[in-house]
């Protein structure tokens, strides 16, 4: 694996939403060689957007190393790109210290609820769950609801579904033979604590806010009291009230289980040039129960897509950081559609033309980001925790890493 | 009401899902009469994707009518697009013959699930509910969720959910004050009518199935005797299997209840020139319960833009039809995208140039689509019953119908 390294801190114009995304490129001028098989494959992780404390760095680092190895495995021994990213997500997910699967943030109601996606950019189908409980691995329900789909229509010409949720997710799982995980399993020493401590701050910071309201409505009918006295005496008078302190809310800010981190992905280029993507999320700390963020939606969370008549280049993306800000945005597909004309690191894959080559970047406005990557001529993956330099302020600056690695044929 | 008819029926390529799109575009180059105020709006309906029977119609036409005039009333009234397109998606779901709300699809356990969302194009701000049991208007409860966004953060700083399913969607609607419908009271006389004859289609499609595996089976171990037959006298020899008949599996196709109609929609354009988009939709019939369609995803079912730096023109989206499709190519936000740049009908609107101009577009590649549309100016809605034209196959040829208005001013 050849190697280059590209860093760069842009200055965004204005306050943008915690993104962390990552794309891998995959291009592949000689088609012959492909068909004459034996591709190496890659994969490239990350542990979620948001903050990663250096007391824990070596967690992240530990789990991102563990989910390269684990889809490297499984390329090495012949599997599609979409098992492969599914075994990387299980490791991830299996994590106590990332927010999916094991450890999740748990919402108001002191339940677990997660989502996860997939897409195969082979066929472009899609698999997806939102607001599972009760299933260790919910990156796998989703694989089986692709793999499923794959499969064509059910008995009496019915659609399979590609996204399901709720209790009726858990049963679909069940009944594909995904085994049921007893809950309380899945909650953490960590999780339930953090979580304690969450609900004690929204306490107080509901019931700062409620006697705030009532401080105001006591002072507006002090007001209209002393405008009544005022009336008796005929002149019109302005209460001196002062500030109210409506604009002074402390806010309690939550903090999410471990650390401050979103939803964990991965990206995957199999043996046959195949790209997949895919990415699990425990969502925010004490979200509404029912609520589905972007892990689980189509061209929000991932998105993947082989070459074809449209699409020069194979591409695959994965998302992280604030759900509403990413769906709004539809960022996976936007990421993958960017890359299709990006030409920022031409100079770079110019020197490597008649080569199967990855790109890979990520990117994050949040202070940090941990990612491991690998290709399966590696002994082992490498990690990386990528910080905002000192002075850029996260939500203000973007920093994008990455490189471009040749990927080396048995045969060649 | 100035209009004029634009027609057209164009064969598609290839087979193409059952998609239906409604369009508004909205041309606006005077922005200072706009701020003049008192701009009179536009709503224009569907009732779904599909088949429209002949017998059947005037019910159609009605319901598409009633809806229009109740989002007029509202638009009269002084309320917002996203106020309007709700009052017109409620009596769209009231109808027991549309396949939403009341008299909606019932899934594989016999219960109803809806999903429905609406989008600002002022804020861009979009609500959603999925696979939703027990609330008569599912799309008050999408609308609610828009509204209850754009107040900003709750206490503690957490950020309010867009997207809520399942029973924590239910409990989220209940606790805003939005009544709870008791079980049984959404199913009609119709659809537990077609529930029933699907489950039986259903039980018989998978008889014949298992029956073939079975009679596959049995061959395949005949042939492997005759096989080992063969090999006994010392010969190999091909068994004369014939036709196992898997191939040839009699697809017992389901009915959707209410013919086979899907989300119905709106879109509007109030006095101030803000559009809003909304869909609704009781999904397949027989679905696994927990699946989620494209009613209820960002971009798929619905969108809405008013124009802005990147927009020349206010535009909004509503979709019908096979929902795995149009979810793949996110149809909505698509439409609304290629709205910007298309000028098919720029003659026309030439002819108006300095005037507030809604141009209004429908296309199905379905049988027939029903739609209705009203100005604030009529006295009452138009409706149509849009079929292909004879020897055009439903998925391989698409019709396209609509028209432009000038809207008047009561001031200009």
């Amino acid at each position: 694996m050849m190697e280059k390294g590209i860093s760069s801190v842009e200055v965004l114009p204005s306050k943008s939403s915690q993104v962390t995304a990552v794309k891998v490129v995959v291009k592949e001028p000689e088609t012959k060689q492909t068909q004459r098989g034996k591709r190496v494959g890659f994969v490239l992780v990350h542990a979620g957007a948001g903050y990663h404390s250096e007391s824990k760095a070596k967690e992240y680092k530990h789990v991102c190393k563990r989910a390269c190895q684990k889809a490297i495995e499984k390329l090495q021994a012949g599997a599609l790109a979409t098992d492969a990213v599914t075994a990387a997500l299980i490791e991830l997910e299996d994590s106590p210290f990332t927010n999916a699967g094991m450890g999740s943030n748990l919402n108001l109601l002191g339940e677990i609820e997660c989502d996860a996606s997939i897409m195969d950019g082979k066929s472009l189908n899609f698999g997806a769950v939102g607001a599972l409980s009760g299933i260790k691995n919910p990156v796998s329900v989703a694989n089986r609801l692709l793999c499923e789909g794959q499969k064509g229509k059910l008995s009496a010409g019915r659609i399979p579904p590609c996204f399901l949720v709720g209790e009726g997710a858990f049963r679909w799982a069940v009944d594909h033979g995904i085994p049921a995980c007893p809950p309380g399993i899945m909650a953490t020493r960590f999780s339930l604590a953090a979580f304690k401590r969450n609900k004690r701050k929204l306490e107080l910071a509901e019931k700062v806010e409620t006697d705030l309201i009532q401080l105001k409505k006591r002072r507006q009918s002090n007001e209209k009291g002393s405008r009544v006295m005022c009336r008796m005496c005929g002149r019109r008078s302005k209460a001196s009230g002062g500030n109210t302190g409506g604009g002074q809310i402390k806010l309690y800010s939550l903090e999410n289980d471990s650390g401050t981190l979103d939803t964990v992905g991965a990206v995957v280029v199999d043996q046959e040039g195949n790209v997949a993507a895919a990415v699990s999320s425990g969502g925010l700390a004490l979200k509404h129960p029912g609520r589905v963020g972007q892990a689980a939606l189509y061209g929000c969370g991932c998105w993947a897509e082989n070459t074809g008549a449209h699409t020069p280049y194979s591409t695959a993306v994965s998302t992280s950081g604030c759900g509403e800000h990413l769906v709004r945005t539809i960022l996976a597909r936007e990421c993958s559609c960017a890359l299709q004309t990006e030409d920022a690191h031409q100079a770079l894959l110019e020197t490597m033309q008649n080569k199967f080559i990855v790109e890979f970047l990520w990117s994050h406005t949040t202070e940090s980001m941990c990612v491991g990557y690998m290709s399966a001529q590696d002994g082992k993956a490498k990690t990386h925790i990528s910080r905002l330099p000192p002075g850029a302020v996260a939500g203000q600056s973007v920093a994008i890493e990455g490189g471009v690695c040749r990927l080396e044929s048995p045969e060649s």
